[in-house]
């Protein structure tokens, strides 16, 4: 029963799925990784959405280019914290994604992070301090490498 | 049974299906209307997109503002023609949801509008120019309405 | 007597129309290719246009880079559905294209479809939608792709 | 005869073709004013184009906002140098029309002025320098104009 | 001892905070409201942010226009889970805060809502969504809202 | 005595004047080229534009990168009409520098033309167009250029 | 003899110049203001610049809408800082002055402030900083400023 | 004791502050370089800021990436003169952090650059300038700089 489930819309992405799920992995925070596009597999990621709390989950981090849907999509259909990176995949570079994914209209909330690279980063940090607030051990961890950043 | 299903994302928005509603009526395109919300009623939305084709519609004209999943929500669960319309709610007026529903990932069409009062006036011109590939009336009103636009 | 005109702007964006015409050929669906452009050669542009639906065509797909008038020329000649590929030829990327296409006046519709690649991808396949209205050889392959879609 | 033909969009956006030829008529520059648009009366548009050269017009200038192709395709048209104006008639404030005026594909010169008032200001005074090269009594008020200018 | 706690970067955006702390209410979630700019007062804030979590706050919600740098400087001295609200303050219209709170670089996360009012709401939903994981009073009006969302 | 200046304004760049000398070439106008930086060197560029009509010019095409305002210093020293072309030097890819050509403030006319390549290849069929209006063999050559273009 | 020269591209933008000398005035910084644009007045913009320095003034502010090239003008003719505030005078709101300020080529340093009210505020306050590293008056009254600023 | 602190976020842009250090060298300016990011080492960041002053340095140059807040949240800190230049790191090349530093809110100035390497060069001169204000030496320097500028 893992914390976190990280959803890829694309293959082709996983790149910055893996960025994200190493640093999970220093944490010590356990992950599943899923790869279901919102558009072409809308059934296995309603699925996905609707179980992710019955299967344990505890936030879902959410990964797509273009008209990044997914994000969203999962969010309408969990009660559980949805994380959305933006993907650099299409010509406009991100900000298409970006937009889609920051510009949610108000009821379903989704957490934008940044496009690419230092976003799948960011979206692994977020979750660990989400799940920091119930967990002692995640904490002194998030406190460390704090602390080894300002090192660096 | 109507030809037309207008989706609308949002209540506030009537007034753009309003143009729509009113051009298809010109060409006595028969429509329903719906409101229904990707991310606020994804279930709804998804009853609509996968039962439209048994309830004997042709085409599904989606309109939304902000993150604009609307139209490619319901593209993932039909085989109909979906035609976006993006409209100008947000602070940045619209080219959230234009970017939104334009930047389809390849698999999935959507067919993306004008961003609001002439997009949604589009959307119903061009439902009209699918129509009239198999019904001779239409086309005729077609012919007659392009003519009278050259005049005006 | 096709069912489908490509028309493509420049043979320096040839790349994108084969992409459209390998789709269209997996639906068993005929087309023609042309190269014109808007702006070099308006006569033949309108040629084409005027006499598309006399050709028997019932779709048109125009691909065009920098301020890409092509699919709204071709939409104010002839009353047959067109869908409109903007490319990322300029050092916009694109999107220069992408809003001279979507951003059409009210009375003449074109369908606007993403940037590039998939832009040119999803163009085919909504042709196969509006297709499959009136063929259900197309909507049974169009079914078994949708289907083969979600599992790879 | 005139010898700046002004052609106008669409009538509601009369109001810069005012500022435009206010101008040229301080000038002593004989102009005419049609209104015919790109997309809705392409005929119209075509026509006035293949005969501004014949009717004795030296210069077009083309004024219209959303995907304004209206300058392009006068130019495609005729041999006469043409200047475009881009309008602020959509939710995108002109950067649409801007985009779609500048970006002219290598092959088919257009001249972009200014959004709205200004390059209506502009594409007048860019006419008269162009008259000008020809026609001493018109330098000489542009000359005066200039100083007068740096007066005010 | 409240749950979160709002930090507004000017008393002239404090409608979009009320919009947020009014959500809270609904949920029963406590919170506390504060005015401080991360560039007229960074003392102030630097302090909020270090004493935050040892004052018994969870999660922290900021809100800012212009360059938005108030999430992103709280985000840097405190472990918890830090949510960004850009506003539409300055004459872009929010597009510059968006970036500045999205675009954040590697290793210190913010999570970035929506321009504005919906932005405003959702940063209150994805708190009460991340309070609901230890919570099950929360979890259960969280249920209710959802399913109030769906009829409304 | 050539009919056409133009001005670069930085060496780097030399690969644009190449494109527009060229064109200028094949149809028998004259030209000289400088290089004249409006921020490195004013008081050249200055002296460029005020004696341009003395030294029987007739056109002048400025060509930058940047914060652009090349064309708009020289225009503001010559009645002459001034063609200028956005160079993507910068990593905006030229959209700094096609918004500071285009939107030059009412009373001093820049024609701008697109960013880069194309942009400088229509600067010199803008200018032909212009010098054609008074002479018979270019407007000969440009009529066969057209056709010519048509063909290929 | 004043330490700092405004400069004003038009006086319609008169209200922006009020926001900086009403600061400086705050501070004891004694000004001048002129009105000039670089486009329209390119002489007296080239006086006043060049003989700012033996004027005495010690800083220069320019201030400018549309392709604001005044900074860059007078940075070109003199030694002194120039600091440039975009004004939202366009249909683009400013970020057209605001990349022509900002993406200045290398060699003729312009200091760019946010576009209008808070740019013309901060405009003065960088003025008073740099006039503070040789004022010990000024000085004082700046950390006054700055205390009175985190009180507020 | 030096004159200038040149302050880099990320050791990955130190390309950028070599070009600045290697001009301030030309001219014989004093300066010290550091390493620090406002969001990873904001301790760091804030003391370099509070005793910049005390250290004798008269300007600061600070340079980032992503959504940079390093120039404006040392401006927040101390009194003197900073200097930000926005770096093209992440994907959206640099339009991201030009915003973040250019649109400060009123009360705190920083002063902006362009994006990338022509900011990094003028950042350096601009700081140049401020200090020839009380440097004979410097500002002779500046002159010969200027002269060889408009002859090279």
């Amino acid at each position: 029963m893992a914390d976190v489930l990280i959803v890829l819309g694309s293959k082709s992405d996983s790149e910055y799925a893996e960025i994200t799920s190493e640093i999970l992995g220093e944490f010590g925070v356990s992950y599943d990784m899923e790869i279901s596009s919102a558009h072409r597999r809308p059934e296995k990621t309603r699925r996905l959405s609707i179980s992710a709390e019955k299967s344990g989950y505890k936030i879902i981090i959410a990964m797509a280019g273009y008209s990044a849907a997914l994000p969203g999509l999962i969010a309408s259909h969990t009660l559980l914290p949805v994380i959305g990176v933006p993907l650099p995949a299409s010509d406009l570079k991100g900000i298409d994604s970006a937009l889609s994914i920051l510009q949610m209209p108000g009821g379903v909330p989704v957490c934008a992070m940044g496009i690419g690279n230092t976003g799948a980063k960011n979206a692994a940090l977020l979750a660990v301090r989400i799940l920091s607030l119930n967990d002692e051990m995640i904490k002194e961890r998030l406190s460390a490498y704090q602390r080894k950043l300002a090192k660096d």
